[in-house]
C-alpha cells in the first residue's frame, strides 16, 4: 500500500471535522498553522462550509483579565446550552509560552465539556503571523460547526488590532486607574470597541475610568451604535451576564441594520490582505539573500543611490520574478 | 518671478540643513513624514552626506520612564560634551497626541540647548507608518552632522520592534515587579536587547526582575556580547551614568569587532524592506476598491473560492498593474 497524499490526507481530515470530530478540528488548525502540505487543499474544501458562526473579539493589556471574562463568557453561554468555540492568540515569541498557557489554566476547568472547544495559537508558528493564521483557524471552526467563536488576544500592534477587528463583535477590556493606558497604548482599540469592559471594577479609579471611556465615546463619530460600557469584576463572576447580554444586544442590532455581511466583507479583506502581503513578503526575503540585493545596499552606503530609488528598483525585481 | 518647485526647495532646505540650520532640519523632517512633494529628492541630496551617526533605541512599555532616560542620558552626553539628536516615536493614533507628549515635557528644560536637537514622530502622520519615516529621519539627522542619535519607542508591535532593532545599540526598559511583562509583552525585546535597565530600581521586586533577566540572558545563544543589567532610577538621576558607560562600552565593541557594517545593513534592510511594503500595500488598498475586488469577495462568501486561491489571484493582479 502506498502512503497517502497530504491531499488525500487533508480530504480525510476535513471529513471527520465536519461529521464533528474534534481531534481532527485541532489537527487542522495546526496543519493551518504550520502552513505545510495540506494548508491549501483544506481551506478549498472547507470553502463551501462556512459562514455561519458569530465571532466575537476579546482584546486588552496583559492582565487585564481577557482569560478570565472569555472563561466566564463560556460559562454564560452554556448556561444557555451554546456551542462556544475559543482562539487564544499569543502574539509574542517562543519564550513567553508559559506564562500565557499559565494564565490559560483558568479556562481548563470548564474544557471538559462537550460544547466548549479552545485552543492556543502562537505568532511563531507561522512565517505570516497570527494575521494570516487566524482568519484561516476561524474558517475551519465555522466549518466545523461552532456557533460562536471568541478570539482572545493582547491588543500590542497592529496586525492584533486587525484580528479582533475582524471580528463581528468586538470586546475591549480595561482596568481602573488606566487613565494613561486609555490615552496612550489603547488609543487604536478605542477606535473599533463595540464594547467596553471596565473590570476589576471594584478597585480605585474605576469611576474616572469610566468618565475618560465616556468621553472619547462622546467624542467619536456619530453612530447608530453607541458603545456600552460594562462594569466587570470577572473572577467572581460579578457583571458577566451584563456582558453576555450586551454582546447579544449587539449581534442583533447588526442583523436589524443588515450590518453582517459588511463585517464579513471586512474579514475576508484582512485574509486575503494578509495572504497576499505573506507571499509578497516571502518574495522580499528570498531577494533579500541574492547579490544583487548586496549591490543596491552598497550603493546606498557609498552614498550612490537613495533610499527610494534603491526601494523602487526592489519592488521592479521582486515584480519581475 | 515664478514660484520655485518642489524640487527647488528641496534642494535650498538641504543646502540649509547641511550648513547647520536647524530650522531646515525640522522641515525637512516634516517633509519626509508627509511623504510631500520633495521627499524623495530630499533623500536624494542627502544620500551622499550619510553615514557617520551612531544610533541608539531606546524601548520599553509605557510608563516604564523611557523618555527621562533618555532626558538623563542627554544630560550626561552634554557633559562630555556630545552633541545628541532624539527621535520620540508615538506609534499610536491622533487621539493619544496629548498623554505623550505630557511625557516628553521633562525632556523640554534641556532641549534649549544648542548641542541637542528633539523630535516627536507621530504613526498617523504617514500611511506607511513610522517603520517607513524613521529610517528616512535618522538620515536627514545624520547627514545633518548630529553625531549620537537616541530614537525612543513604546515596545508594543513587531514594526516598532524592527525601529530598534535597526539602531546600532538597543536598550531594554523594564521596571521591578515586572515578572509577567518579562515573560510575555516584552519577549520579543528580549531577544534584541544590547542593554537592559531596570528602573525604578528602588521598588519591590527588582532582585526578582534582575534574576528573571539573568535567566533569560543565560538561556539566549551564545555570544560575545553579553548584554549588561543596569540599575536606575532616572528621576533622581541614578545610574544613568552607568548606562550612557554600558553604551559606550557596546559602540566600542562593536567597533572592535568590526560589527558596525552588518547593522548599518540591518538599518538599511529595514528601509528598504519598509518602502518596499509600503508601496505594495498601496497597491492593494487601491485594488480592495475595485469591482474585481468585490467579484472575488464574493466568490469567497459563496464559498465557490479558497481564500488562497482568492490571495493568489489577487497577487496576479496586484503585480500585473
Amino acid at each position: 500500500l502506498s502512503k497517502p497524499t497530504a491531499a488525500q490526507q487533508a480530504a480525510e481530515l476535513v471529513t471527520r471535522l465536519l461529521g464533528g470530530d474534534r481531534a481532527a478540528l485541532a489537527r487542522v488548525i495546526t496543519h493551518l498553522e504550520r502552513d505545510g502540505a495540506g494548508a491549501r487543499e483544506i481551506d478549498t474544501l472547507l470553502a463551501p462550509h462556512v459562514g455561519r458562526a458569530y465571532t466575537v473579539g476579546v482584546t486588552g493589556a496583559p492582565g487585564a483579565g481577557k482569560s478570565t471574562i472569555v472563561g466566564s463568557l463560556l460559562a454564560a453561554a452554556l448556561a444557555q446550552n451554546q456551542r462556544t468555540a475559543v482562539l487564544a492568540l499569543d502574539p509574542v515569541s517562543p519564550l513567553t509560552h508559559g506564562a500565557i498557557l499559565g494564565d490559560r489554566l483558568r479556562m481548563e476547568h470548564i474544557t471538559a465539556d462537550e460544547r466548549v472547544f479552545v485552543r492556543s495559537m502562537t505568532a511563531d508558528a507561522h512565517g505570516g503571523g497570527l494575521s494570516v493564521v487566524t482568519p484561516l483557524a476561524i474558517r475551519a471552526l465555522d466549518a466545523a460547526g461552532w456557533p460562536w467563536i471568541f478570539v482572545e488576544t493582547v491588543g500590542v500592534g497592529q496586525s492584533e488590532i486587525d484580528i479582533v477587528e475582524a471580528a463581528a463583535t468586538t470586546v475591549v477590556v480595561l482596568n481602573p486607574g488606566w487613565g494613561d493606558e486609555v490615552q496612550s497604548i489603547k488609543a487604536g482599540l478605542m477606535e473599533v470597541a463595540d464594547i467596553f469592559v471596565i473590570n476589576k471594577c471594584d478597585r480605585d479609579g474605576a469611576a474616572e475610568t469610566r468618565r475618560d471611556l465616556e468621553r472619547l465615546i462622546a467624542q467619536a463619530p456619530p453612530s447608530a451604535w453607541k458603545p456600552p460600557i460594562v462594569d466587570t469584576i470577572a473572577n467572581q463572576g460579578s457583571g458577566v451576564d451584563a456582558l453576555w447580554q450586551a454582546i447579544n444586544d449587539h449581534r442583533g442590532f447588526q442583523e436589524q441594520s443588515q450590518l453582517l455581511p459588511g463585517r464579513r466583507d471586512r474579514f475576508l479583506r484582512l485574509a486575503l490582505r494578509s495572504l497576499a502581503q505573506q507571499s509578497l513578503n516571502a518574495r522580499i526575503e528570498r531577494f533579500g539573500a541574492s547579490a544583487r540585493f548586496k549591490d543596491l545596499l552598497g550603493k546606498v552606503t557609498r552614498g550612490e543611490d537613495s533610499i527610494h530609488s534603491a526601494a523602487d528598483k526592489l519592488l521592479k525585481q521582486l515584480l519581475k520574478d
